[in-house]
């Protein structure tokens, strides 16, 4: 019989032939053919085209041979479909913050099919297109997806957001529970239309202090991946920030932590336990320099693995644009070298 | 006998009769009496005269009853003594990075006495007003100080500093060994000039991974640790995103490690043991929320210490500009009625 992919393994802790490898931001702006399409299309206009969003979603999978494919949109792409209007530029700038009961009160629960029917048809050319490289889907966390929709643009510390969640947090928990609500359906959607895997991305998490996340964020990651009708598709929770965070989400529910590179892989699977895979955590400038110090860069995260059955070789964040594409090539070159049985 | 002042007992894991406190940038423009100066006067020009220096140093000891003051100035005007050019934008902004062999061996190691009189001065003018209230002085870690030389300005990821530390690391070391050298006759100088403890500010110490925290900061932190003739100083070490590094520093020679908000107090003594004291750890935003939300935050971080001695109380990061005053002094009251005796 043939293997499952390594990466669908590797999310259940099973034995692989090599350790499978891919990369947040994949299909992104340091590859030529990326550039080229969106020279042509905005960013939020490509997200809403399935066929090139298909596209670039395929590229790095084509041009770089990764282990998995993650679908090319964007984690407040649902937020526009609950009636908060939308753009980029470059950074996402919403039309108004949602900060009143009034406000949260009108955000809408969509329906995938009607409101997001371009994300679930580049799904499924996907699936078609892909043959046996596995498909993740993904959402914003709802606490990530709080902190855009109350400060209504990216910032540094979300501190107009952070103040809110403090002051009123009656009104914080109802939008918690709007955006908690939203994500089940957009990613059992998404599972539905064929994604294998979904990661859950907490950009902002990091921001607050152990305690507060475990007031104000995590009981709504649970609910989520409790709501899901997974049909087998595994879960992954990114967290930026996690160092602080490890040993409270051991028993969120998620098949796999994604890390960034700021905690050593080492001691996050020793706090994690052995059942949780573990994705990551290569620190992206790493990706700027030599091939020798890549080299070394990954024999290290390896070694801290320790050969240990549930790893998934990612960045610790998105790749950078200035990152050489030869490098990239080198890099997963390199994993399926160092990693193989 | 007289209990010496808290703050110094506490660095030294002593009993105190209630928890120090202090505020990183507590001489900042959240106060009145701060702005009111900096309306007349640059940030770089108040840095450099002792008068009105030492006058915003203790405007918050005097207003707000602070348990110990920091030395007014910032972590890059000795760089400025060792020949590069520094203005305030409001971010620091170099006039030439240094990124060759030769701008590093054009970096001078200053006589402190000579190049930097007005620290020295503010210093002493200082520790005729404080009377008992003890007086930190301080200056960047290496690392983070190479941070702003390579890249030349202030970043979000410093790429370009950490693309050079990969690729030409012979190069860094070699800018780590001059920071670390001038950072030692700076904190012995201030010591000399009075300070009772000094605090290394390692900024951007959190944007490396553990792995290299140990190869290219800590080995520098520990040095400029040994370099200095403490005569009875208290070191205090802040980094910065230090969840994942604490068990990397717990031997590094600092009396004090300070912690930003994004790890839990318990854990990190726990990491770093009996003999090292804490600093921190309240999450900045809390002080923009209401006193409930205070109080309730105050309360969880002592609980958090379970009463250990080596606890002083601080923000996890600087004050921000828009914090209410009143809130601060709110913040000070409550660390000494729910911690005392």
């Amino acid at each position: 019989m043939k293997e499952p992919p390594g990466f669908l393994a590797a999310c259940r802790c099973l034995p692989v032939a090599y350790t499978p490898i891919w990369i947040m931001r994949q299909a992104g702006r340091y590859l030529p053919e990326y550039r080229a399409i969106r020279d042509r299309v905005s960013f939020l206009d490509l997200c809403r085209n399935p066929e090139l969003a298909a596209e670039v979603t395929l590229q790095p999978v084509r041009l770089l041979e990764m282990d998995a494919a993650i679908l090319f949109s964007d984690i407040l792409v649902p937020v526009e479909a609950m009636g908060v209007k939308l753009d980029f530029s470059p950074g996402p700038v919403l039309e108004r913050p949602v900060r009143s009961r009034m406000a949260i009160e009108a955000l809408a629960i969509p329906s995938i099919d009607e409101k997001l029917p371009y994300v679930l048809e580049t799904i499924r050319i996907l699936r078609r297109e892909l043959a046996g490289t596995p498909l993740i889907g993904f959402c914003g966390a709802p606490f990530t997806l709080a902190c855009y929709l109350i400060e209504g643009k990216g910032s540094r510390d979300f501190a107009t957001a952070k103040k809110l969640m403090f002051s009123a947090p009656e009104l914080f928990h109802d939008l918690m529970d709007k955006l908690t609500l939203m994500s089940i359906g957009y990613l059992n959607a998404q599972i539905d239309a064929g994604v294998q895997a979904v990661q859950i991305f907490d950009s902002w998490g990091g921001i607050l202090a152990p305690a507060d996340y475990q007031m104000f964020a995590l009981p709504y990651i649970r609910r989520l991946i409790r709501g899901l009708d997974r049909k087998g598709a595994a879960v992954i929770l990114f967290i930026k920030g996690c160092a602080g965070l490890l040993e409270l989400i051991r028993d969120c529910g998620a098949d796999v932590v994604g890390l960034d590179w700021m905690v050593s892989l080492a001691r996050a699977r020793q706090l994690l336990g052995p059942r949780i895979a573990v994705q990551g955590n290569l620190d992206p400038t790493v990706l700027l320099a030599s091939k020798d110090c890549i080299e070394g860069a990954v024999r290290r995260i390896l070694q801290e693995n320790g050969g240990l059955p549930g790893h998934i070789f990612n960045l610790g964040h998105g790749i950078l644009p200035a990152t050489p594409v030869d490098n990239v090539r080198f890099l997963a070159e390199t994993v399926r070298r160092l990693s193989g049985r």
